[in-house]
């Protein structure tokens, strides 16, 4: 399975694989300051909700390193404020927000420079160790929900590459894939930026299970002739309430699941869910630049010049158009 | 307004604006021959339901005039011939098959060559001029439904570009601004072919309209928000239950409309009304090379290679989604 980050402790650096740069070229991005872990996470070099949480976290233990500072008191004033900068480089993805605060408070709690580093240490690599167990977790409980022969239906990107292993939507397939039963799986190109087409065809193709790459407005019709059983996706935050934020297009995949009575799962590990909002309308959307829309990936610009945009990165899913929420502890008929 | 097509009476040729090349040039294909009219609408050079329909008959008139046939019978058979030819090009569209029936019937009325041919150029002009009042008139009756200020999301192209003027969807548009009202438009960019990007937007731009590039995916989220006071879409053909074929992503519009409330009309000329077929289900749905999604346009191909693709080129809307039909005749509340 891809890898999308490791830990180089001889150089105690992080290296993560460069996804901007898939399916193309299998390029690293080494990360060992600030600077370099904001723009892999604000450019999509590392995404995912899972992985940039635990990219956020290793990183800031290699970022920390690096400090100068001599006093604990210092020390963790520079960790505050660099964890507060990576935070910022996206502002959607509850887990990225759960890793900084997790390494704040783990730097609060050394008394000595040496000691905070520890600490950095053993939580970052337990937030990693969490995700892997957390992703494999949630595939073993959606893998029942797997008929042998089903199709299955998936936006974005929320596989291995979105993770640390096995993924969070995608779990569920690799462990039906494990178990013997024949899965099918319709990928939505998911536009602007094609993590569907780039992401996920390839790691499934690499994973030798039948993907079947589609227009993300085509799977309504697909919906429509009944060839889809499942819709699975992932998401970035889970409001208490159990609505949720997932890439954009994922609103529009619930509405016509649940139109044509095509059973809606979100997988949901507990780092994703915000108990600090109640509903979906308070999630934050990035709006992103319009230009992912009208000349990335192309080889001119498709509209015309200075044409105005709207690009939002992500949508917000009401929790009563979701059937189910494959969660660590179980699937979930409401969060 | 841009002009889609033009018969040149000095040459017998048909004129069409290459809307492959758009936004970035402006360039024209002379039509006399089988071969290049049926490239012409097989690879999207003429588009559009309506366009389709009078590109057909004027370039099968077009054809005709180089027919070397001595006798009635036999050029009426040429004729047949080549009409059967030139509908084979693509299979959803009804206005194809209704401009080849049309001219065939035309050929058959005729009892010398030069009568034919006098009776092919009389139809093909008239299916040209039938198709401006029509969309003129769709236009007047449309525009009462969009309010001074309104939002509307539109789909693909169904504008000046698919007709030979005005356009249908987009007709009320124009009417609305002729009479002065702010309208915003927003343009779901239409994958995989990009209709909405290249020349919804380039038209609407040119005619001075508030124009929004969106991805397809991203009309969920602003219906939800509230932003879209209505949807106008063209067809590509009408069941006689009132079910109709439009651009693949039509139906998810049409889903989602309904779950947000969002009043859904379809601009439906008569002539893409098909007395023939009963429902939706018995339309035949264009399904278009893979290559679409995945490498064209782009700079390099976005998938890996060798993805399994599914592409059809247009969806199935049922009647029940359907707020109105605006017609040439008024909006109908059912067809």
């Amino acid at each position: 399975m891809v890898k999308t980050l490791r830990f180089d402790e001889t150089a105690g650096e992080l290296v993560i694989l460069d996804q901007t740069k898939l399916p193309f070229k299998t390029e690293y991005i080494r990360i060992s300051d600030a600077m370099t872990l904001y723009r892999a996470i604000k450019e999509l070099a590392i995404r995912g909700a899972p992985a940039i949480g635990v990219g956020a976290a290793l990183g800031l233990y290699a970022v920390a390193l690096r400090f100068e500072d001599q006093n604990a008191e210092s020390f963790v004033y520079s960790l505050e404020k660099t964890a507060n900068f990576i935070a910022s480089s996206r502002p959607t993805a509850k887990n990225l927000f759960y890793a900084a605060d997790r390494m704040t408070a783990a730097a609060r709690r050394g008394g000595t420079v040496a000691e905070i580093l520890q600490n950095l240490k053993t939580e970052a690599f337990s937030i990693k160790e969490e995700d892997i167990a957390l992703c494999r977790a949630i595939g073993l409980h959606g893998e029942a929900l797997i008929k042998d022969g089903a199709a299955l239906l998936t936006h974005c990107n929320a596989g291995a590459l979105a993770a640390v292993e096995y993924g969070t939507a995608l779990a569920p397939v690799y462990a039906a894939a494990e178990k013997g039963k024949k899965v099918k799986v319709y990928a939505g190109e998911t536009r602007p930026l094609l993590q569907g087409a780039r992401l996920t065809c390839f790691e499934l193709a690499n994973a030798g299970i039948e993907t079947v790459l589609i227009c993300d407005s085509a799977a309504a019709g697909l919906m429509a002739r009944g060839e889809v059983d499942l819709v699975l996706v992932g998401c970035d935050r889970v409001a208490s309430n159990g609505d949720f934020a997932n890439k954009v297009g994922t609103l529009s995949l619930a509405v016509n699941a649940g139109y044509f009575g095509v059973p809606f799962y979100v997988a949901a590990p507990s780092s994703t869910l915000d108990g600090g909002i109640s509903r979906g309308e308070e999630i934050i959307i990035e709006e992103r630049d319009g230009g992912e829309i009208y000349e990335k990936f192309f080889e001119k610009p498709v509209a015309p010049a200075g044409i105005k945009t709207c690009n939002p990165a992500f949508d917000v899913t009401p929790a009563s158009l979701v059937t189910g929420y494959i969660t660590e502890k179980g699937v979930l008929k409401s969060i």
